[in-house]
């Protein structure tokens, strides 16, 4: 790999365990889709364009239609990012996958620099990937919401000038804009209503815990100073703004609500 | 991180997956020594300079002592090689490990410009390793090949301005100078009695076996051209010479002996 100069380098890395962050029994085609895109869409959050991505695959067994599909959902994606796979490897295990993404930037955006008066700001809909983990077979769209999440390069690359701070909405919208407010040592006001979603997912009564507290959404949440708001391009939604103090306070039309949603926790430590 | 700038970018990546790379019952001290070192190992293959890594672990439950060992073991060999842990997650499931390391250098050594009449050499002692496997109590310093190699990056610094072509010593030195001679378009004829072994593994009289087909010695295999011999440091062994043709001929004191060891297998493919 040949770094451009006068660019900074970043990488991110995950790993997708079977039956924890997928379900075995899914399309392979969607479970390669999105141990790309869950990576992808990291770099979106700082503002950077993908280059190079490896890939570690472990599996219980070869099955060639299995492995044919997979390859099929991750170089699909890989193509239409034109990102260059440069290496990996395969072992024999528990089936689970891990992907690291390498890209460039100018300036990377951070989580830290978040100011008191930004606005916040997200993309797309919140909640109809946990909405349609509960509700397997009710939304199409929500289904490919989860199954194959759109990393938001195409946003970021929009906005990445504008943001003050940016993260993506992997653990829930509640528990990313929390990371923000506290790397930036400030708090945020946001307006459930405000908050664009599928209609679909008000079917359920809990929708407002997919949407403040769902995760796998892969969309963006990021603060931009109140003058950049005419600069913010199509499918970006104002839902609140910084205030001083800590944490994230939820308005339903105007009158504070109650939220005590966990973020995804991975562990109960011991 | 910033990539200086006229080097090349160069990056490994493994995944080593509980009771197949590793028992889940060794000191986890070890086990983060070696899930760093493996690629540690692949970048002093590469001639390369490690400089940043990340590290994806999977773990079924978080126990405290268990992860503060891996952690001594992994950031040891950090320190040591002055490398800086970037990035990484964790998340739950089936016990693995996956590294990826970064590193830098001029011009990577490839495994494909070996030429016939190069000399073939070998850092350390090969078979310890897997003489350890079978025998796991019978000689301290085999064990410690196994469960502690270390990358040969000391040597890679010296000899990579001279190598042809370069490869550690990971899946058994007939696999991994086969590579090298595939990737070169040459073959390798190779004297048993050259390769530096730790006498103890005589004991055993599959001992050969283990030299030539055992994997996980993370030595290092290269080749120079005949007039550099001079310039070898210590702990560089000749054993053998580049020829035409493919594939690798083993002699026994001159004598050409018939080896039918496969490489490491990760799967019966379907």
């Amino acid at each position: 790999m040949a770094p451009t100069h006068a660019q900074q380098l970043v990488i991110s890395t995950d790993t997708l365990v079977a039956d924890v962050h997928f379900k075995s029994s899914d399309p392979p085609e969607t479970i390669g889709h999105k141990a790309l895109a869950v990576n992808l869409s990291d770099l979106a959050a700082m503002g950077a364009t993908p280059k190079w991505a490896l890939l570690n695959l472990t599996l219980p067994s070869i099955k060639r239609s299995w492995v044919n599909g997979f390859v099929k959902g991750f170089a699909s994606l890989l193509n239409e990012h034109q990102v260059q796979l440069v290496g990996g490897d395969t072992t024999s295990g528990p089936l689970s996958i891990s992907v690291t993404v390498l890209g460039e930037c100018q300036q990377a955006v951070t989580r830290s620099q978040a100011q008191v008066d930004d606005l916040v700001v997200v993309t797309g809909t919140l909640g109809s990937a946990a909405f349609a983990l509960q509700h397997p077979r009710s939304n199409k769209t929500c289904n490919q919401q989860l199954r194959t999440p759109q990393p938001r390069l195409d946003i970021s690359a929009k906005i990445k000038h504008l943001a003050t701070a940016m993260i993506d909405v992997s653990d829930g919208l509640l528990a990313d804009l929390g990371h923000i407010c506290q790397a930036s040592g400030v708090a945020a006001v946001i307006e459930l209503t405000q908050i664009p979603v599928n209609e679909a997912i008000k079917k359920d009564a809990d929708w407002p815990r997919f949407v403040l507290a769902g995760g796998d959404d892969y969309q963006l949440c990021f603060t931009i100073p109140m003058a950049a708001e005419e600069q913010l391009p199509e499918d970006c939604h104002i839902i609140g703004q910084i205030i001083a103090g800590e944490g994230v306070m939820v308005l339903n039309n105007h009158q504070p609500i109650d939220v005590d949603y966990p973020g995804y926790q991975h562990f109960d430590h011991d």
